[in-house]
């Protein structure tokens, strides 16, 4: 068995008892098998090797490849599509907006801790446009994990050419 | 024949050679005419009195009612419903983000000079969660519209209850 | 006596046993007297109609009245002097985030519960230069004080015409 | 002569014409001397081995040594003095913001272009207090620098440890 696969069942069992989270996680494995059997973009999906949902239900189909994923550092994938962008055909604000949250997010329930956390503050700085099917990486640092707040930061940069398109920063309330 | 609706055909005529918004804005045209004649809801719309519609493709069912707008300062109405809200059942972070985004582009739009410009900074601040089915208001103010750059602030608000959900600020570029 | 000595004895004996505090205080009374008996500027001071130290050690000489301060909102005003302009003749942006920083921080001592707190995050948009000898308001909001967080948004504006210059954002920690 | 001796001196020809540089970098060379002479703190220097004065005129006595300085990335290096510290007795989160604020314009003039530009938006996230006595380094990252337009990282950490102190992102509107 993979680490990934290993790992996110000990998430599953970590985040059993944690509100919300049964019900996501059980969505996890259901969206994996579906992933597996019909070979086909799911819609809202982070997925990894092994298949991972996460949860921006809000967004279209954002299909996310988990690249590499270590305690701190979580690296993932996506390709610009059509319903990502904005009027002038680049990935839009928002969406990068909710990739460095939803990444971020990510890497801080990668940890042995595995609280998700609940934001506090968000900023990005948007650098560079990233074009309709321009491949990207989203690579989340944990900055800081303490006792109450986690500090991460995020940078979108073009998979190709390394060309930076934005870099966020994300705080969150990890719970008293 | 409304304000708003003059507005909005100056904003057609205005904006009718830059790239991309001539297809916006006939959309907006026809999503009016397709609110008007089914009057029910319709994907990823901005809709006034009169509609409009907005580009945030990559979120699923937004429907913004816009609640008043004069130059400088844009009050927009939404509930939340299940496809914004997160893991914990409460307004998406990125969410929010692309509404700050948005509400802020459509504040410079219903300006005068009415450029949409390029985002540079955004940052906001979550501080208390939106459930599942409450009507809040998205209040955007320009701060400062200068020749090359514009600053806007965003307000996140309860309906009923004024309390804040969120603030954002975003900083964008005019062109030079 | 006026409401705002009796605030401040009281916030003398609400935070008498604050590490740190005491001596700050002690300072307060002392710059108090000294202001009144020499009628002139100290360093480093943030002074009301009856005279508050505040504790900018490593700015030189910031003269900044209280204009008014109620639970929530506080209001200050200065003059650009010599000593807070960068190399453009203008107010130094480091001295506007500290300003962010103080002002926002007095406006939640000025509240019930009192507490300073610890920064978290901040955020400034720089808008129009402040130059040389130009009246300037500092103008804190509460926008929320929570069991743990506070969030506070700052406005640095013309004391004349009212043009913003600056405005921040200022996240803290109030301890659990 | 030293390769920053050589850049310090291109820098003075190269800023000659712009407002107010002239006097600063006529600063830097008498503080230079008045260093090598005296052997001893300037007040509000930024100094390498061979000194640069930066104008941080407002704050009292930082003495800061540029550890290495390359086109893109520039390394400083500060003890934390009594001059510099909040009530609490750690690094002021104004004086962290004018390091993010000098540093990132140092890093700005150390490139081809050499322009300090203008803030546009600056955030910092606190992460760890530094402590009385701490020396820490102050290192900045040229994200991107466009046309019109420049972004800076700068993080703050313990010099013997590698904590992270604070992390800054300041965007410079360098001129059309």
């Amino acid at each position: 068995m993979s680490c990934m696969t290993k790992n996110l069942q000990e998430l599953v069992k970590a985040l059993g008892d944690v509100r919300g989270f049964d019900r996501l996680l059980q969505k996890v494995w259901e969206a994996k098998r579906r992933l597996v059997m019909k070979g086909k973009k799911a819609p809202c999906l982070v997925r990894g090797e092994r298949g991972i949902v996460f949860p921006a239900r809000f967004c279209g189909t954002a299909l996310i490849t988990v690249v590499s994923a270590t305690p701190g550092k979580v690296i993932c994938e996506m390709k610009v599509e059509e319903a990502h962008t904005n009027k002038m055909g680049t990935l839009h604000g928002g969406m990068i907006a909710t990739l460095v949250d939803n990444i971020s997010t990510m890497a801080l329930l990668f940890t042995e801790r595995g609280v998700p956390g609940v934001s506090v503050d968000m900023n990005i700085a948007y650098m560079s446009p990233a074009k309709l099917g321009e491949d990207i990486l989203i690579t989340a640092h944990i900055l800081k994990q303490g006792k109450t707040l986690a500090f991460t930061s995020v940078d979108l940069t073009n998979k190709v050419t390394g060309k930076i398109i934005a870099q966020g920063r994300h705080t969150k309330h990890l719970g008293n």
